[in-house]
């Protein structure tokens, strides 16, 4: 790839390191307000009530929604960044971000292939070049014909283009071997985020007086938490149990669920297999359990799958929530369930093209029709996150021209994403008061650590949670950027943060001996 | 274009009419429940509430919600097609898509500039094709300089590639002689759609018990509507002037605004200019007198800007509210506002990449903050749709080697849509019953039609209004599909059609000779 090592350098002269753009964004501002009832009175008005929009009458549910992931330690790493490119000396040349699953742009090369798809049906003089093989250029031609105008640049249905969508569906079913899967089920959309969203917007109602509930895994992805809030829904934590490797225990869904019922009507049950943050896989035998939960409690299923291929422990394998409920045949079979896919993850790492889809199974029709419209309003999911899916769906076969580094390329992602995930757990481990699971899948690791009495005091001096100190602490001293455990959810008095394991290996095995350092440093102050 | 021709000709043997993929889509349910108050009882349950998620419990501002765009028509334009497809013999061949403004899906070509700068930002090996231009490299280079680890596959700023928003910035300023833009103001979006959601939904909020009002033009683009009563907003409708060519009236604005007040709080103002469906063009004094009535009331404005580069009238000009609203000086320049942009339409019509901006005006930090923090779990627009909106902003400039081919596609599909405006408005005019005001810019003709006593009685034998009762037979009988008034607002008892401009010149001739001739027949049939 010698055109991307002198872009990269062209980019950056001296060095292929991740290039992160500077921008400034606004502080966080975090608001507490349930409801909103203000007077506006103009001759009354302070400076800042002088706008039409201000704190005080904006949306009550974006004010209280928060999304970890971007918070106030990503917009502080963004600062420092800032401060390096100015000259400001600092004890580390750059800020390594641990806080998002962004593959790319830690290092991680997209597939050949996927690429040469993506330009081929944005470009079709390319099709022209001999350099192009021809299972690449199958792959553009048969999108092109599913695209009105035979352009990338029309409209799709709102559900996505029909032949992708087939190509899902085909997908669906071998994975699932050969359990039917019907192209009207799938939506293809923005990232599986997009998905997830449409699907949760749904179920804000109000039902005898009380919203709806939605159970998610404490901890959990905060893009759950961040829209059970901005669709005014109720947010019904279930802990994940730390002591069983992030086990996911029926007995606490029971605790969740009759608590829950005293404040709210609970309709939908979130799980993330492999999880996120905490990268466990759930067993065939645990699916079931929590499809009969599910069943019992007249719960729709969300199964977040988007880290379908990520998986690096050898006892472990994917079970599809779609296949195990089938397989158990009715009544599970019939209830209602949707399975949420990424090109963001998996070996793939495509997360600014926006692709995913949804499997929806048994909908109501009348529901899924609404579902339609209100996805319709968005026009469509963008063509080229749409053609991304299909490469993933419809990769190069054993035979195709592409096949071969296609399938170096791809296992070389998964195996390397492997042994750093053996490292970062082994790591961890290793360190004073920290305890790690075994990142059994997914992309990160979500260790414990013990503070000492006087870290906890320094945090109270701060103002700052002690997760949320002892991570600035990090980011100023070393430029690693994770994301405290307590934007994910934690049990009450254990600290944890989730970083993940993305920077290539030789970057990992520096960023966790300056980790080391740290820490060694960390707990001798403040002993 | 050989090219395209041949992959035309391989998509659908025989023609280069645009292709029209064929989908099932289900049933438009219209729903009118305000407010949900059900009993789940699952042992007296009927087969359809056995479900968790039903029309009952469902979302209730997605119950009411509509998008005429994509309604009933377009679905049974499609069940045609499928039919057509079957060998169902039909008075005509194809269905006419005239019901979206949806440029390539009717046969317009892409511009080259910009789809060799997307095919190579997603495709480094190209930066080694001699065919490809320097200017396209440079182009191509500086986005992926933007992009962390060099990849359009990682995630940007929520609010955009920073060198992109900078660009953009700079092309308003130039648009606007001059008057400052801060790229701190501009947010890449999902198409503009994207953006209007994303703010819309700010001013879901109860003050003194009232929701937010947002007005908007009757005709209007039902994107207002449908996300208007997504986030559980007031509609408060102005009605455009049909017999001033669509002009807006400030004292209608008045009438509108004051009988608001009793029901809400009326807090934004939505114009489209050049207007969608209606084709009218601001002028300047305009501008300001609305300008002025928004700072009276209060109102934020949101100036749908989308068809900025689509004028078609030699006594007509594009004015920017920002331009406006900024040389009116204190206290107009301090008000709050936000302007949108897309890829999808001027010359571009790049609908299927979803690109898009807004720029926002005066908007409070702690507001502004709000909103980033909202669009930051969405995590960010499609690199691809951030990267056309770069192509648009910094498109080639004279002396540059693709600056005469682009300035000949880009002059070849304005003036050709110049002529197409004048030919629609023209023959609608001949036509019976008919009045049709100038389409002065956008891609819209938005006629008003008489109807016989009889044919209005027909509808109401059919349960059609009558303008959908029109519409459902010129598709029925000629494949023509437009979008019936109502789904835009008109006023009662008069009946209108949208219909776009968008079909190459010799295909619209077909088209309206065929209008022609049904709107002969139908008035004979019902006179």
């Amino acid at each position: 790839m010698s055109t991307v090592s002198r872009l990269l350098s062209i980019c950056r002269p001296g060095g292929i390191r991740p290039y992160c753009v500077t921008f400034s964004q606004p502080p966080d501002v975090k608001g507490t307000v349930s409801s909103v009832q203000v007077t506006i009175n103009r001759t009354m008005a302070s400076a800042s009530s002088e706008k039409i929009l201000t704190i005080e009458n904006l949306n009550p549910c974006i004010k209280v929604m928060e999304y970890a992931v971007r918070g106030p330690l990503v917009i502080r790493a963004t600062e420092i960044e800032k401060e390096l490119e100015k000259g400001v000396k600092k004890p580390f040349k750059d800020v390594i971000r641990a806080n998002i699953g962004d593959c790319h742009a830690m290092g991680q090369k997209p597939i050949t292939f996927f690429r040469q798809v993506l330009s081929l049906v944005l470009n079709q003089a390319l099709f022209d070049d001999p350099k192009i093989t021809d299972d690449v250029k199958e792959r553009a031609r048969t999108i092109l014909c599913g695209t009105r105008g035979c352009s990338m640049g029309s409209y799709t249905d709102s559900s996505g283009i029909e032949v992708i969508r087939q190509h899902v569906a085909k997908y669906i079913q071998e994975r699932d071997g050969g359990i039917p899967s019907d192209p009207d089920n799938i939506i293809l959309s923005t990232g599986a985020s997009g998905a997830i969203k449409n699907l949760l917007a749904l179920f804000h109602s109000s039902i005898n007086g009380k919203n709806s509930g939605v159970m998610v895994p404490i901890p959990q992805y905060p893009l759950y938490s961040a829209s059970i809030a901005e669709f005014d829904l109720k947010q019904v934590d279930y802990y994940l149990d730390e002591s069983k490797k992030w086990g996911l225990d029926i007995a606490e869904l029971e605790r969740a669920v009759n608590e829950a019922r005293k404040v709210c009507v609970p309709r939908v049950l979130v799980v993330i297999n492999p999880g996120n943050p905490t990268g466990q896989v759930l067993t065939r035998k645990n699916i079931e359990e929590i499809i009969k939960f599910a069943y019992k409690e007249r719960l729709f299923i969300f199964a977040d799958e988007v880290y379908q291929d990520n998986i690096y422990d050898k006892d472990s394998q994917f079970h599809s929530f779609k296949k195990v409920l089938v397989e158990m045949g009715e009544p599970y079979s019939k209830m209602e369930m949707a399975s949420f896919m990424s090109v963001s993850k998996g070996y793939m790492g495509e997360c600014g093209i926006r692709g995913g889809y949804a499997e929806i199974m048994n909908m109501a029709p009348d529901v899924k029709a609404m579902l339609l419209k209100a996805i319709s309003a968005q026009l469509c999911s963008s063509t080229i996150g749409q053609a991304a899916i299909d490469c993933v769906v419809n990769a190069p076969k054993p035979g195709e021209p592409s096949y071969e580094l296609f399938i170096k390329e791809k296992t070389n992602v998964l195996q390397s994403l492997k042994r750093r995930a053996e490292m970062v757990t082994k790591t961890f481990n290793s360190f004073e008061g920290f305890s790690c699971n075994p990142v059994m899948g997914a992309m990160y690791a979500f260790p414990q650590f013990k503070l000492p009495p006087k870290a906890i005091e320094a945090a109270k001096k701060a103002g700052q949670k002690p997760d949320a100190f002892y991570a600035f602490q990090l980011l100023e001293r070393t430029g690693i950027c994770i994301v405290p455990g307590s934007g994910f959810g934690q049990k009450e008095g254990t600290y944890h943060f989730r970083t993940t394991i993305l920077p290539q290996e030789e970057d990992l095995k520096k960023m966790l001996s300056m980790f080391d350092n740290f820490h060694k440093e960390f707990m001798s102050q403040y002993k």
